[in-house]
């Protein structure tokens, strides 16, 4: 049995932060540095507030900046074999407060490579990226061999986070790994400050009853994951051996491409016709000038080769969303 | 008339900075912010060193560390109309020290980023960017659309101040321009610590006759300017309008595609044919991997729709280091 190894999750507090750090706990195991799952003794949950409802003996909760480098320097420590990267300042954010994003998405992604080769034991390594860093004149389907052109900050700064791992990996600092994820939908709780907010608002405010604002034209194209595969994926992509990745390190997890139109009919189907009528059409041109620069799909046989799913269709995304999130589950859905 | 402007110039101790401070000096104008000519009231040669030889009364030496805030913002000053950023770690060094690639070749751009920011006054700022910045699985011919996928730490700084710039420009806090360049050859001086030392080295050190050594075979393919034709593109693509460039603003170049053994049978038909027996053919894993790793041809439309010439050919490059640097000139390639 290979001994019990340190996991460090950044921006833990956050959704997709808290539900990582539950899969883990409850697989009890990832990919430890010699290939073979090892037993997880120790998960750092890193963010700059406390996660509530963590009581798990293998917890340690630490609160801090994380573009301060010795918050970093003391969540990164001598046993810490693998970092999943989920902390960012998301993209609406990242545009209106220029400093704020270039501190969290690009100098916290640096101090935390620096602290990982510090260690000189080459931990994992997962950065989060995401659709953002595509943009311009893309093709219908955007694929490996299709160039970088951010048309937001928080673009530019996934996309130059990408390349400082990109270069660690390859000097032998880290293992890292990159997961290009598409949108995320459907996010639970509140609306955030990311352009694509709507893409969880107009099906999570409609199924709780609330109205929701779509600021993009219906026939708006979206690249879409749910969050429970989100979670699977990452933990898959972290948990394949370096050798299997080889030096391609940045891989487009799989989506669900669809215009936002068919999303609320999607709802409509799921749920029941009548919460279709909680979405309002009224665009915003801050907002779709950022959100229609991203690909509404992108090639996905690199992951399918690595065996990373995605969802089968929108329909399922929606489900998963009544399923792992939504209380009280509307009577039209049931949980099929 | 408009009023003089100020030009910094960064790296302005380099053999180019010299060269380009000399251009501008000689010209006397430059494009100003209205995109007519304006007259140069002063330049700033910002470097770790003083240059020598530069008493005209418009020149203002700044002796500094680029990667020191404060050097950086009493350089960009409140008049700062221009901004030429050649400063770098060259490739080979970069790769043997991180962190001194990483502070002068990523923070240092930063900064200097920040300061033309923080005038408020948009200045145009031109940096240069390399070969390097492509890597990997080339096409035959690279063009806009080739993904960067930098193969050494020197390719990855460089693309990443690449994409600060472009967001700077998107954001309008600059009038930013990147002018990619082949590798420069033939190299006045000494050999130094870039991994293509030897491009210039296996023409200069012959001419020169002292011996040399080509670490990478013959049929190895370059991509080539000349310091007097990299000049002259970095001027020209600085002062056309920013309306003429649209919003792509990093533009490749023109080069020279030759083999180093064609480079040096070109040497023997310029100079004379004892002049390629001054070099030696001993391979070093080391420069060929990375030089290798870059292309060796792109495209050069864009350039040449912007009015950008390179030199005519590998004879052209040959001729123009034996007018503008060799002393004497060797008796058979004259001034022709």
């Amino acid at each position: 049995m290979p001994a019990p190894i340190t996991v460090v999750v950044t921006g833990a507090s956050g959704f997709l932060g808290q539900r990582l750090v539950r899969a883990l706990l409850a697989r009890g195991t990832v990919g430890g540095p010699d290939g073979a799952q090892a037993p997880i003794g120790r998960i750092v949950m890193l963010d700059v507030s406390a996660p509530a409802g963590f009581d798990d003996p293998r917890i340690d909760i630490q609160v801090g900046d994380l573009a301060d480098e010795a918050v970093v320097r003391r969540a990164i420590a001598h046993d810490t074999a693998s970092v999943f990267h989920l902390a960012a300042v998301v993209s609406g954010q990242a545009e209106a407060d220029f400093e704020l994003g270039m501190r969290v998405n690009l100098d916290a992604a640096r101090l935390l490579l620096e602290a990982c080769r510090a260690l000189g034991s080459v931990p994992r390594v997962m950065f989060t990226s995401s659709v953002a860093v595509y943009g311009g004149d893309l093709p219908a389907l955007v694929d490996d061999r299709t160039p970088l052109d951010p048309q937001s900050s928080y673009g530019m700064q996934k996309a130059v986070a990408e390349m400082l791992l990109n270069d660690y990996a390859r000097k032998g600092f880290v293992d890292g790994r990159v997961a290009r994820l598409p949108t995320i939908s459907v996010r639970p709780g509140r609306p955030n400050a990311a352009a694509s907010s709507f893409a969880s608002g107009i099906i999570r405010e409609p199924l709780n009853r609330e109205p929701a604002v779509c600021p993009v034209p219906p026939e708006s194209r979206l690249w879409l994951l749910s969050p429970r595969k989100a979670i699977e994926c990452l933990v898959a992509l972290h948990d394949i051996p370096a050798a299997a990745l080889g030096r391609a390190r940045k891989v487009n997890l799989p989506g669900v491409s669809i215009n936002v139109g068919e999303m609320v009919q999607t709802l409509a189907r799921v749920a029941g016709p009548e919460y279709a009528d909680y979405v309002r059409w009224e665009r915003n041109p801050a907002i779709e000038r950022i959100v229609c620069s991203w690909p509404a799909a992108w090639d996905v046989s690199r992951a399918t080769e690595l065996g990373l799913a995605g969802d089968a269709d929108f329909a399922a995304i929606v489900r998963a969303y009544i399923e792992d999130d939504l209380h009280p589950t509307p009577a039209a859905a049931g949980r099929a």
